[in-house]
């Protein structure tokens, strides 16, 4: 329970403006993020929840699928990037300068780690398929944080490496793969406005990659849909002025602005054959297992969100990703009564804000406009009105203790 | 449920020479942990649910007294910093060279990101005390990474840091906070061993600050503990030739090598005076709040728990830390019965590790082996033998299905 008198997050008066979209004054008023510097934010106490949430669905989707979740460090030694020439050819990559002359690597990618931590354990063709997944976070050094919720200098990610003895076991999990996210986009209510674009593979792999595009009205990525067969193509696979599908060659293409939550990418054997990964067949073959990696932001999918649900005064948080499911606003000298009702929702594992702040600035008007700003589901008011009834207001609806 | 037929993490025969600790080696061999550099480690599943375990029971007991999480980045721009002098003080601070020639701190402690975020929010003195966590990695510049254990490059802390009125209510809290700190340390079974030293004040305060020290055979630190009053103290406060108790003033000690993995500094007034924080008195007179912070070594913790249970041949994980409650050996056909055991296990709220391999390799010895490196609690053995009479074998006793 989250007693709001002894709560240090504030909500502001009025939003400040941010130019390029709703979402972020609304956060910014409600106390729920603020920016340490450009493309790097402070998240309080309301805004871990919703975090912690996501991160619950995104780990349950993956479990259920035999992936294992582990945790690999933010930095690394520069040596395992000069074994994939990708030190100097990643343009974002933080080169953190240590002691001893040494220079680290502050992770913007994890191949280069989890590649030689699963050599150890990648033998034989019994332990193929194989997937481990993290959520840790991830370094960018970009030239310039584009917006508030763009080109971030750290965020959070949810990456996946999967190991495979085929082609074909690899494009079936990559396409199942493509289910599980499509399952975690649907509990984070993002389903509905996300295609599947095909990408440039990056310093990856040459094959396309796959980005789950949110059409969205910030954006970074502009998206060209077939007209005939639905293909999605990232612009930067195409000829802008002649449109050609990569599918179906068709050469109408609806064209929509979208913001990249989520890739997927082949990774062939690009960095099992630099890091010497070998396992031995049902033969006694020495092969090298095909790769694929599969990422989510999920510090940016958070905020995406936030902007599809924002209104101009709150965001409405679905259920089961809100900060609180319960607000109560209690009114005069019915505190007891309300801590009755707080425990009796935890009881039934609900999350409850208590709003008891009293003196005269803390009134029905002000505590309801923090309720409506914050976005919880359900507000509940008690006040000697009510009471005197044994009555609690839900929602609008009266209803007896 | 772990099923091990699908779990990468496989243990190893032999234990790995490690000299220093016996931890360390076991958890090697038990794919738990492995290096990606010095100071630097990748935690694999069952060390994550360890970890995951701790960070719930110091989440639990900061919440209960009003300390609310938030989470701030590792990232800071250098002008915060420049404003305590601590960019060059800070010997092990990482610094970050970025694009258009700025440069990143790479966060060792957090002051100088928290500080300027509670001046927003600490106008008055109705807003106090206040308090904010976090669980969020820290990077150290070292020389040299010590042992397997200490003085590490990355590491996790959980930090507090607390904002008050006057020196009376900061001193209270702070005793109280030390209570807090014992309730966490008896939950992860260090209680016993632990010693709270008086200390120095590092770059953060010239009175002493408190450090929890744990009695342990691998060690960074001596402490001298008076044999008159008990007062503990490190040895960096005191005269090593003439030892006199700080408290009595008594000449003799008992010499105890420690492990610190806690610490709390009372930090005056320092960075909110180098911030500019200030509130209005109840008199309308602006006043500057009084700040303490309070370090957890989480990561660190959890080693050292692992180092005060381990044996020689395994570690003797306490219930509630264990990375999972049961472990269930399968021999022979019974597979089917052993899934039905795991369900219900699980339904009771219980982790299950479902030792699955079939084949030749995988006969009683090398399960029980295992279950045994691992440290589960619990062992069941279900096998034709327990079967053919409706039992399974529960710890060495015989439970009808």
């Amino acid at each position: 329970m989250i007693k709001l008198s002894k709560f240090p997050f504030k909500t502001e008066k009025v939003a400040p403006k941010i130019s390029d979209n709703k979402s972020t004054s609304l956060l910014l008023q409600a106390g729920l993020i603020r920016q340490t510097m450009a493309g790097v934010y402070t998240y309080t106490t309301l805004w871990l929840k919703i975090l912690k949430k996501i991160e619950k669905i995104v780990r349950e989707e993956m479990d259920k699928y035999w992936a294992f979740e582990i945790l690999m460090p933010a930095l690394s030694p520069k040596e395992v990037w000069d074994k994939t020439w990708r030190w100097d050819s990643i343009d974002v990559f933080f080169h953190v300068p240590a002691t001893n002359n040494k220079e680290y690597g502050l992770n913007s990618t994890h191949e280069e780690i989890v590649t030689p931590l699963m050599k150890e354990f990648v033998q034989s063709y019994k332990d193929l398929p194989t997937c481990v997944y993290q959520i840790q976070n991830k370094f960018r050094n970009e030239k310039r944080a584009k917006s508030w919720i763009l080109r971030w200098r750290e965020f959070l990610m949810k990456d996946a490496y999967s190991f495979h003895a085929s082609d074909e076991d690899f494009v079936n999990y990559y396409e199942w793969m493509k289910k599980v996210y499509m399952k975690i986009f649907e509990r984070i209510w993002l389903l509905d406005d996300t295609v599947i674009a095909l990408a440039d593979g990056w310093t990856f792999t040459d094959k396309y990659s796959h980005e789950f595009q949110v059409k969205l009205s910030i954006w970074e990525d502009t998206i060209y849909i077939c007209k005939n067969c639905g293909t999605a193509h990232n612009e930067e696979i195409i000829d802008k002025e002649k449109f050609k599908c990569i599918n179906c060659w068709w050469i109408n293409a609806e064209v929509v602005s979208a913001s990249e939550i989520w890739n997927i990418f082949p990774l062939e054997t690009k960095f099992t054959k630099a890091f010497d990964v070998k396992y031995l067949d049902e033969n006694g073959k020495q092969q090298i297992p095909i790769m694929g990696c599969y990422g989510i932001w999920v510090s940016r999918a958070m905020w995406i969100v936030a902007e599809k649900f924002a209104t101009d005064k709150w965001i409405s948080w679905p259920e089961n990703i809100a900060p609180a499911d319960y607000y109560i606003v209690v009114l005069w000298d019915n505190l007891k009564k309300a801590e009755e009702l707080a425990k009796k929702i935890e009881d039934n594992w609900k999350e409850v804000i208590l709003d008891d702040r009293m003196g005269k600035k803390f009134g029905f008007g002000t505590k309801m406009k923090d309720a409506e700003l914050l976005g919880i589901p359900h507000i509940v008011i008690i006040s000697d009105k009510t009471i005197e009834k044994w009555w609690y207001e839900l929602d609008g609806e009266l209803i007896s203790f």
